[in-house]
């Protein structure tokens, strides 16, 4: 088993447990609220909450660390609301680590609503129009008004195909816009009096040279962590992982790597093998709205008739409440008849398989047996999933918020 | 405080403890999954589900007892299918008592897609308008199917006002509908093996002498306790209570009596001084996701920007998940940006504020002192009520199901 971190660890330390330095890894990423073991995957909470779910429920389901959306939040409720409260942690009753992003790719959702230019980011609040300007500098204070433990910095996002002078043009933008972001994070503070670590966004479009340049000029930038941004936006999964790879390998081992907004279960595990330690995805929580559940072979959608008189749990290696106490076919009838609880206990599942699928990883690279863990899982889940249709494409929660 | 019933309590048997006679009362009501002490709240689970709540939520809640169905369940999932999982409590995981509505409520409000006759309610399902035929017979038969402890007759409700042929010509079918529910129920056998309890309806319209005429006549059937009916359908409160007295007073003692669909804390506190032990609303549930919480200072709307900034809980006096977690600020936050968490914690909080005040009764029946806490409640409840705004209208659930 891995050892627990030095008491002393300081909120920023990255320390590898196990693996190879590049990938696969075992981390412990300290924050001030809390140490997460990595590889970890954050549910995504964009207006404060993980749809359906209590704070208990993140919990019961192995949740380390949540992800939240500063393009929301500064909207409402306010960031300036939410500092009042003492910060983001308090405000939603989670005391474990919380990451959010910076808001770029949100606004890119607005379309027609955005203009970008050198100083930042003007759009229209998709909630009542009312003009907004977003700076690299706006962006890391409402992060510190939130007091998050991981704040991250602003980005110009673009989405695939976009031809080489956008690209290299957003790319460079982005690269002013950290320096900008990371400088300003220092004169900040935050409700809590807790340090934050500030990580940075890569992106570099669909050429794989340039994700590596970006990558190396924003390493040299003094960050805690890195994002990787602007995949999965359009372009093939081999290419994401090309994209992915080409700039992980311009990346120091000693800083975590979080692959933003993807993706499936098999997405993970082929993340951390490529040596990610961080994700987020809407597809647990968004899917299960939509009547999907996660299970050890491959998805289900419980709106299927086939469902209604099983009564099977969802996933019969599963401990969730959902599981523990419902029959596919007690949750069919929920769905279909439209109520909450169906929702709710479809989320709890979903975060909960996710959770199990990461500990899992963490446990595999511990013993150092990831590829036979990264196979069979891969194996025994495709076979399922080739029979009764895919998992439906990934993604990060729009402005619209249907995270 | 009370003793524990005798182990022996067979089901049906309705022990009053403390308090008097009529009114107001302190009761044991052995069901075939348990005791249920009297004056007691059934929260409505229409579809089989509360909405926005488990099971686990329901007891910390403090409920004893829930209400589902006929109507609904017949047309979704199907009273064979649950039948087939080994009745209702099976189905939806819940241990404690079921009590079923009958269906002629529900009907009724579907309006133009009814027919009477003396065979019974010919329907369109207002799922897929496919047509159906509910006879007192059939009634019966899918509650037994359900497996719920407590059947209700069916009944041909009405609303008021209407003429007194109409009110005559229901009340007398009403009798004839109850005499063939009470028969036919005696040949059914519920898939628990458990005995079912069989509560009759007492309707009567707005006619006083009509209301005891027909209690009595109800009195002097074999039926296990009394459901008041055909109340709070657009009369007056005044005229709700002359009419519910002319009824109670008519009927026995010593079985249990239930007032359908009806009402605010206030109406529950009213009705346990006249003498009833039971009863069920849509009230804590339907307005919790319209932002009503109900306090002990009255009730009040999440949505009221004076909440914004509010760091109390919805209730200082109250222990539930949402009051020990939340603040009003956030659960305004929840629910102005719809969050499925605001409609989980408000119903959560309303249905602990309802049990809360029926466990209050109770011990103040058994010290002597109901009226008192009568007094009391209702006094600090209807200062604030009167400051910020009535709790709008009560109601049992209709055939669209917003409960």
């Amino acid at each position: 088993m891995a050892a627990e971190p030095p008491s002393s660890a300081s909120p920023g330390h990255f320390a590898l447990e196990r693996g190879a330095a590049v990938a696969p890894r075992a981390g412990l990423l300290s924050t001030g609220h809390g140490v997460v073991r990595t590889p970890a995957f954050m549910p995504v909470g964009t207006q404060g909450t993980v749809k359906g779910l209590s704070p208990a429920d993140l919990r019961a389901a192995g949740t380390q660390i949540l992800l939240s959306n500063t393009y929301h939040l500064m909207l409402r409720p306010g960031a300036e609301l939410i500092r009042s409260f003492g910060g983001l942690h308090h405000f939603m009753a989670w005391d474990g680590p919380i990451l959010t992003d910076s808001g770029g790719y949100q606004i890119l959702s607005l379309k027609e609503r955005v203009k970008i230019t050198e100083e930042g980011v003007a759009f229209r609040s998709h909630l009542d129009g009312r003009p907004e300007l977003l700076t690299p500098e706006r962006a890391m204070e409402i992060q510190a008004d939130l007091g998050v433990d991981i704040a991250v910095t602003l980005d110009h996002a673009i989405l695939l195909p976009a031809s080489p002078e956008e690209v290299r043009d957003a790319g460079e933008r982005t690269i002013r816009w950290t320096e900008r972001s990371l400088g300003h994070a220092k004169t900040l503070d935050t409700p809590t009096g807790l340090p934050q670590l500030h990580f940075a966004i890569v992106q570099g479009g669909g050429d794989p040279a340039l994700r590596a340049e970006m990558a190396a000029r924003t390493a040299a930038m003094a960050c805690d962590g890195f994002c990787l941004g602007g995949l999965s936006v359009g372009e093939t999964k081999e290419e994401t992982w090309i994209l992915a790879a080409a700039a992980t390998a311009a990346l120091p081992a000693d800083r975590p790597r979080y692959l933003m907004g993807m993706g499936t279960p098999i997405d993970l595990l082929d993340g951390i093998a490529r040596g990610i330690d961080l994700f987020d995805c809407v597809l647990p929580t968004r899917n299960a709205r939509n009547g999907m559940a996660f299970t050890h072979e491959g998805p289900i959608n419980i709106r299927n008739a086939a469902h209604a008189r099983d009564p099977r749990p969802l996933d019969a290696e599963c401990g969730c409440e959902a599981c523990a106490e419902f029959s596919r076919a007690y949750l069919r009838h929920l769905h279909v008849a439209g109520e909450i609880l169906a929702h709710r206990m479809l989320t709890l599942h979903n975060v909960t398989f996710y959770q199990t699928l990461m500990a899992g990883a963490r446990a595999a690279i511990e013993r150092g047996a990831y590829d036979e863990y990264h196979r069979a899982v891969t194996h025994r889940y495709r076979e399922r999933a080739a029979a009764s249709g895919d998992s439906g494409p990934g993604g990060r929660e729009p402005s619209g918020d249907n995270s």
